[in-house]
């Protein structure tokens, strides 16, 4: 958790090597974090796009061994990592590497916490709860979205109660992340657009966030600005620039996140993750507009800051008339983007409204969030979008 | 070194404690870092401050064991290396602490690369040639100004040839900052001045540096406006606003540059630094201006964004010259506060101005400046501001 005590901030990220080819290092990575025979874990989807294929050439280049466990999903499940940590120490592995987004790392996280601290996955639920060091992780993130290969949370659904458990924990952070922007050219559209939302929620949520400081700011406005000026182009043409922009919003967004925490919009959209099986980005996109609509008033420097790297001339505006312009454009965004703006097209029940609404206060999201909100104002915040 | 391959780049900084107060940490994290026995390193300055004495209360309550090595001066030693090195080895230790300015940090790097990689240290000048672990190291910085508490440099002075010696390795970064405001309040006015100073050069260079990019530019950029707003009154009133606006000057200075590496202005001052014993901050602030001079028209649009952030009102000029205002305002923010602003005046003697110039080109942060310098034009600078 950021706050320490008080008065105190802390600021922490894994190693970074960013670039057109940074794949190519990930032999030399494992090995310098001491691996003779690395995990592999990664998804099906990865696997068809060729990219293992490139990734078992650079671990064989240094002579390591490797198992791949390619057992993930979407919303990964407690009984995947469980599985993963059994191949994990049945091998004899000594360090995992994860490629592909944030269901794969959040797998390879769940699984580096079961295979040295044990027990079941639901134990770790929280904050801190990991008490032994984990294997090393290097990942190599196939998505401009999640920010999972920067930071200190994972996300597993525990498939007894439908739901999302969070693990925040300084412990399941990565070592290194090689962020090398050929790897969105294989992503289909619609995961580009639902990721890049994803980012930009949370650049904002990271922002505005109550544990924002100078060490995250500056990163996650400049995420904004990134999005802003890549995320149609990365959809609509994949040209090189747009994603290598596409990549470092992630990134920035990432390092503004793992360390300011977020807000209202993950605490809306993590009970919904847990009761439907929807991309978290997609229900991210749906949540944002309304949620900036009643932050906006705890916050009106920062979402003046924000309308101005959207592009609104905001010269001669109060701080309230900027700030009152970002819903509008995150709508038009959502619009160009062609994505849904209702929970109703996702097929969602209406009747769960009170048991999310519930669920969402208390989330550990909320706690960042610039105001806080009753159990009526996030029913009323759910309905408004359904 | 921040390049990898060509179109590769890396960022990588400690783990960051920051806030009124996170001196008290430094017992918890010595012991999460491993640690039974601790190393500590500081200066009798540092220790006539009081500061050590809160120190040994933190490792006490954490029933930590601990033995003090102060045989630092500025400017450190090799051989002042050599026996904190030979010291910790004979007590046993596990984790070294630094508590002080650059001084003790850098002694501290080198006691650490001694303790475990043995030899000499002059054996690792140079680019990453510490290939052995070296032990875990939590820094609590006193002086807004060195960055050597994120950074992964150390400099040593050799003392037979009379020279600096640069250590860059990624093994050398510190594992954790503790970076506390309330450290700053016993710096006379003259030292915070100078490390103030040094902390504008940090953020100039790396902001102009040729391997800058998203992940260093926006804390360059910031340190700067941040020094611009609190240096002044930093030294003349000490309030804690401006302690803690410098603390993130120089914390945000220092992710920058150990990223971004450095430029002239360090290339030129390090050979000074080696053959006169003056303070490095100092130095630096005198060559500054001159070296401005010289790179602004190679990176014009990074210069006219400073002179924005110095409060120069931009509008309606052409990038030209809102940069030709840079130097301008460095030597006034100089003169407000008193500083030398040429070598005669500290006592340099010009028949040196041939070696330093040799040595200034074959320094490592030349090799990131904004533009190469040939012989004549780096003796030229020297003699401007002789």
């Amino acid at each position: 958790m950021a706050h320490i005590d008080d008065d105190l901030l802390k600021f922490e990220i894994p190693e970074v090597i960013h670039g057109i080819g940074a794949l190519t290092k990930i032999g030399c990575c494992a090995k310098r974090l001491g691996g003779e025979k690395i995990l592999l874990v990664t998804d099906p989807g990865i696997i068809r796009s060729g990219w293992i294929d490139e990734v078992i050439k650079h671990l064989e280049k240094e002579n390591l061994k490797y198992v791949v466990y390619d057992n993930v999903v979407t919303n990964p499940r407690d009984f995947q990592v469980e599985q993963g940590a059994y191949l994990y120490n049945r091998e004899n592995c000594d360090v995992i590497a994860a490629v592909g987004g944030g269901s794969p790392i959040d797998t390879a996280k769940g699984i580096g916490i079961l295979a040295s601290n044990h027990g079941n996955i639901h134990e770790y639920e929280g904050c801190n709860l990991v008490t032994q060091p984990v294997p090393p992780l290097v990942c190599a993130p196939t998505t401009a979205g999640t920010g999972a290969d920067i930071s200190q949370f994972a996300v597993v659904a525990d498939t007894r109660k439908k739901r999302k458990m969070t693990i925040l924990s300084r412990s399941i952070m990565p070592d290194i992340s090689l962020i090398d922007p050929r790897l969105l050219q294989t992503k289909p559209e619609d995961l580009m657009a639902a990721t890049g939302m994803d980012t930009l929620t949370h650049s904002i949520e990271a922002y505005v966030s109550s544990l924002s400081w100078p060490l995250t700011d500056p990163h996650a406005i400049h995420a904004i600005e990134l999005v802003w000026r890549h995320l149609l182009n990365a959809v609509r043409n994949k040209n090189v620039d747009s994603l290598v922009g596409m990549s470092i919003a992630c990134l920035e967004a990432g390092v503004a996140f793992s360390n300011a925490i977020l807000g209202a919009v993950h605490a809306l959209a993590h009970p919904i993750g847990g009761l439907y099986d929807l991309h978290h980005g997609l229900i991210n996109s749906v949540l944002l507009p309304v949620v900036v609509g009643q932050n906006m008033e705890h916050a009106k420097d920062k979402f003046a800051n924000i309308a101005r790297v959207m592009g609104v001339e905001t010269r001669g505006m109060t701080r309230e008339e900027a700030a009152g312009h970002v819903r509008y454009q995150i709508e038009n965004l959502i619009h160009k983007l062609g994505m849904p703006t209702r929970f109703s097209q996702l097929g969602l029940d209406t009747e769960d409204i009170p048991l999310l609404a519930k669920l969402a206060q208390q989330d550990l999201c909320m706690m960042t969030n610039p105001c806080c909100f009753s159990l009526d104002e996030i029913e009323a915040m759910y309905r408004e979008v359904w």
